[in-house]
């Protein structure tokens, strides 16, 4: 628990999605499998609120995310949130999109890495949730589908117009955000779209290797890495080699680097902190 | 037509292109073919002044740059522009460049995508041209040529050094900038600077089958898409989420989202207004 | 020599690295074979300041660095930077840092391509400077491994979160910095992180090749090719145009596009001046 835990208690029950923890690693399952995992109001809320609640807790050093059934997620529910957002007004739409962009937010800025377990599709924010993450772990039946524009909307929604052209280069990014056509495993992994291609149902098995892989290593390093990835895609050259300075001094001061040297001297391997 | 229309007339004869529209799609056609369609003035002139009638008139809903003859484009024309810049004094070439520039911006900026089909050579600024595109259509004939260092300038040509490493990274981008060395199709789809390739001699009729398909699609979806790549690139994240969020509620109170539902709900395909 | 020249002395004697200047070309040696060329905290002083004299002196058009022995290089040494930096206090560690993220700064910002030859491991800082590079040429021995994680310290290291997602993208970047697995020479080709492969063994050879081609070619073109490539990773869009439009304005002012025209008109190679 962090030192700096006020008044606010832990969500006893996540209603929306289903939570494990186990040896350092939270497992958020989407479980609407009947809906094929489409998300509701209270599954981008969970997940916004759950991000935060896992930032502040120190015992989480990694994250994954998954659907249940026949695939990972199909997005926004077409009845439960097309259907809703039709009848809401201009400021109930705005603080709508903001919870998207909230969760996708938590995603790149919480102190671990997420890591998303990809089977089957991977549709509209369910492509973006992916798109989010550190690591898209998935499997030849993933199928990722940036469907905005076909319902009308535009496909840069919670990030995606930011994200996916420095994931896989402006000319990919356009094609798939304009056209909203599903790009299959094999396009995915030359596009770069994909972290890690596995056996067919495998995916979930490998993002959880990965996930207690990551869990055990030094997490204060992985936790600066990945702060330093989110904040130098926005920073000058001149600056980010001054924030890099600055994070390596500030890590060289750390225990894990000085257990590193410890255990290679004593030709042992470190025994990480994450700190 | 807008009902933002002052005074200004629409030009009633393109001299140096041609310019035909059907059915929402504005197809142009540089038709220089015995001088590989190498740009004069005139053609840049004409681009810049063409791509801002076009962006204030709502009729234009995709378009089409293609070339006649044996290939796309072969750049600045040596004799017609190479000759008379060296007789320029300062004032004049930068006003020559700023307005060569102005095209590249007029194609990022306008608010309908812009669908460049190439065949053979895409040389100079007909390389950049197409690189400013939103969707490459190619035949295996196309090579791209980024050939400025070969006549002594810089291989940041018309936003050349910011566009191409957005496209293919920065390892590329360094690569066919300083060297000029011409890219051919398959390397050029492996490095994602082709968005379709087609069969031999098919990128213009693939390019007007995408304008067609795009053209009768949701037009606000597919500006508001475009404007949002365009400015994300330049955004930092938050700002980016925040831009989304609000350009989703604003299309999400437009009829073409309402008109999804509709459709759905009663399962027909729905009729895109572009509103 | 540039007119630009003060008091400062040229270092007479470049004791933590190995010099040789031909024709224009700067080749520089990491030459501890025996400890596959671990860095020194002389090593990094000296590519500071070699790359700081040799950006004030005119007659360097073309620097390539490799490393003596079986491999490229292994980053910095176990013993004599990771044991001494555990000793020192935090304004020690801060001027360590900016003195490596200082050499990044100077290969990125010298007026002239730098090209390293890659042969076997590029690992830690050896690997950054193999990034940071215009050209990375390399054999199929070479392995390029971001391995700052494993011994505690953040993956952005040198700018390594700044240039490794601008050149492999997003995706990839997050794998290699977070988990410091190699990357063998067919991978980097295929994401990008290579400029040209050679056949085995010929690394070193083709780099002298490129180089010398390059300090042959119009030195100003590749310098501003350079800096916009730099600066406008940077630079928003419309900014990024106005400094082309101004660059090429002053290049078309200069000798070598002159000299383009005048040899095309007369059928035969330019000689470039650099100027």
């Amino acid at each position: 628990m962090s030192p700096f835990t006020g008044s606010a208690t832990r969500t006893p029950d996540w209603r929306h999605l289903r939570l494990a923890v186990d040896e350092g690693v939270a497992t958020v399952t989407l479980a609407r499998p009947d809906k094929l995992n489409a998300l509701t109001f209270g599954a981008y809320a969970d997940l916004r609120d759950l991000l935060a609640e896992l930032s502040r807790d120190k015992s989480v050093r990694a994250l994954v995310l998954g659907g249940e059934g026949r695939g990972f997620c199909s997005g926004g529910d077409v009845d439960e949130i097309i259907g809703a957002t039709l009848a809401m007004d201009t400021s109930q739409l705005l603080d709508f999109n903001r919870m998207t962009g909230q969760v996708v937010r938590a995603i790149r800025e919480c102190p671990f890495p997420v890591i998303v377990a990809v089977h089957g599709v991977a549709a509209g924010a369910g492509a973006v949730l992916a798109l989010a993450a550190d690591f898209r772990v998935a499997d030849p039946s993933a199928r990722f589908s940036f469907l905005f524009t076909r319902v009308g909307l535009s496909g840069g929604d919670m990030g995606a117009a930011y994200l996916l052209p420095r994931v896989v280069g402006l000319g990919h990014a356009t094609r798939l955000l304009m056209l909203g056509e599903p790009v299959r495993a094999p396009e995915a992994e030359r596009i770069g779209l994909i972290s890690e291609l596995t056996e067919e149902g495998r995916a979930a098995e490998a993002a959880q290797a990965l996930a207690h892989r990551l869990a055990e290593g030094p997490a204060l390093a992985y936790a600066q890495t990945k702060a330093l990835l989110t904040s130098e895609l926005d920073m000058p050259l001149a600056a980010a080699i001054e924030l890099d300075a600055s994070t390596q001094a500030l890590l060289m001061n750390g225990e894990d680097y000085a257990e590193f040297h410890a255990a290679f001297t004593e030709k042992r391997p470190p025994k990480w902190q994450g700190r």
